[in-house]
């Protein structure tokens, strides 16, 4: 049987914010599978911060997407034929799958994609690609693993709404700490105040950040969990208390930059503070996802965590879809549906 | 029997480098002491980049000195005149004296003081501010503590001629470590190489830090002691290896800057790298400096570890004395000898 295979290819690295001309749109055969191979029919996939990065030439904690590659992007999917019998026809998965509407995936190549078994009656298809999946292993290590807090301590999160952002709130709440979100408008922060039960949540496009921190950790802060660096991490590290902790999980502000990365000009703080500042990359907890992915399917069942998803429709949408990454239009995990079951 | 006392105190909070008008050079009577009080000769004192941080308003980890105070210093001395059955004359103490030539220590100041008998079979007078004082016990314990180094691990230290430096890069090559120093100029390096056993250093006047750290950490950097801040802390931070340990004791770059702290632009090496950047206080290990100073008196003893001093004759050279410091003409332990025995 002949499928046709549509996928974003990386044409050009981009400068500053991704243009259309830095994607090329192919359509390809799939093959059928060979000994050991498996053919994926891709359903969701994740649109990701630190996607921008992997389009950069240069050192990183994974090599770049080369030039004319499928663009890298985990999702999840079902087995359509299968010469594997780990994963037999029928079967939904979630791997590094690529943007594209099929995935064969080689048998030697498992581990690289990462192919894994989905439990659908642990979350759903998108739940699999924000609390069960990286963002919410990202939120849930990072917190606890690098954060450690505390109860009591408390906790602040920039991306409140983002997809990370909500599970370390939300896992912070669990564990009995103040939470204070940042995110942009309006209609987010009342989202993390009313639905994910933080505490208080800042406005950044609304009004000052220092402002903001001085109302609502009139403690100080004890952890700082960091998605997006630049002004808003300079304001965090003004207010941090003595052995604090602040997370480097992301740089969303600096990302699509065209000039230097804008460092903290606060860093002394940690000095004066004796604090720490870590960074974290999810794949170091592999090993451990079961245990995560246990607690917080069963806390969303208990209804004290939101899995909060922000779906487009259409693989065409990509490249506009990726964007709203970077404008903070999305609302929750961003999502792109690429076909039905 | 009345005695003048020459002293020193802040006229102005400075702009950039410190003036001679930033400076009031007073003379007042010395008095007798009191019940509980202590009177000490000042013989020599410690000139630390970290004044230049006290003279500052603002928050910070002790309030600044205030204007018209005598600019704080830590010092040693003798005791001359007692009434304090703890501290007979004779008694050679250690304490903050302040940039003056007597000190008349009350009783009940004599925790905030710090008032110390010193153990002159131990080390010298300039020796007990530089490897047995303050400068000694911050590399030791910002090195062990906070750096956590392991046999075999590159250590990085900047300002490595200095008295903090010094320190941190002999500990690191007594536990085992590869050691590089940075310092500027010639001299100071060859003294590094030559005198304190560091594998290599690297001169920031002479050439690429970049370039440097290339070299001489082929295995990249596993722990970087930062004295200095700026484009250095940067330079290290595109070198750091996984896991790496950056100790923030000091940014002496920074500390005159008119305009603001020059933040680490390559921060997010340490997202990449799951490194963290940790700040220091010494005074937090107080209640352990007398095993560091048992160590470091045993490996002076025993010749393993040099403390090298810069010692500058007289009370009124201080002003530009203290900005030797932010040129970097002093080399080794910067101390002001006031007056002999």
């Amino acid at each position: 049987m002949t499928r046709l295979n549509r996928q974003y290819r990386l044409a050009a690295r981009p400068v500053g914010l991704p243009k259309n001309t830095d994607w090329k749109f192919t359509t390809e055969q799939v093959a059928d599978p060979g000994d050991g191979q498996v053919l994926v029919k891709v359903l969701q996939l994740s649109l990701d911060p630190a996607m921008r990065g992997w389009m950069n030439e240069g050192r990183s904690y994974i090599p770049p997407v080369g030039i004319g590659e499928v663009m890298r992007a985990g999702g999840v999917g079902k087995v359509i034929a299968s010469k594997n019998l780990q994963f037999p026809v029928g079967d939904h998965v979630s791997g590094g799958f690529g943007i594209q509407e099929y995935c064969l995936v080689d048998g030697k190549d498992l581990g690289r994609t990462g192919l894994a078994k989905l439990d659908l009656r642990l979350g759903t298809l998108s739940q699999w690609l924000n609390a069960l999946g990286m963002p919410g292993m990202t939120g849930y290590f990072g917190l606890l693993e690098v954060g450690t807090p505390k109860a009591g301590d408390t906790v602040v999160v920039s991306g409140a709404a983002g997809a990370v952002g909500q599970t370390v709130g939300q896992v912070a709440k669990i564990k009995g700490c103040r939470v204070v979100g940042i995110a942009g408008g309006k209609a987010k922060c009342d989202f993390v105040v009313r639905d994910l039960h933080f505490d208080a949540c800042i406005d950044y496009k609304g009004g000052s950040v220092r402002d903001g921190l001085k109302e609502h950790c009139a403690k100080g802060v004890d952890i700082y969990f960091d998605n997006v660096g630049g002004e808003i991490l300079d304001a965090v590290l003004a207010r941090i208390n003595r052995g604090a902790r602040i997370v480097i999980c992301g740089a969303i502000s600096q990302y699509n930059n065209t000039t230097p990365v804008k460092g903290p000009a606060n860093y002394l703080s940690l000095l004066i503070n004796r604090a720490r500042m870590e960074g974290m990359v999810v794949f170091d907890y592999a090993d451990r996802y079961a245990l995560a992915v246990k607690d917080i399917a069963q806390w969303m069942k208990d209804g004290k965590f939101v899995s909060k998803e922000d779906v487009v429709t259409g693989i065409e949408n990509f490249p506009d879809t990726l964007n709203k990454l970077f404008s903070g239009e999305n609302f929750g995990k961003l999502v792109l549906k690429v076909a039905e079951e």
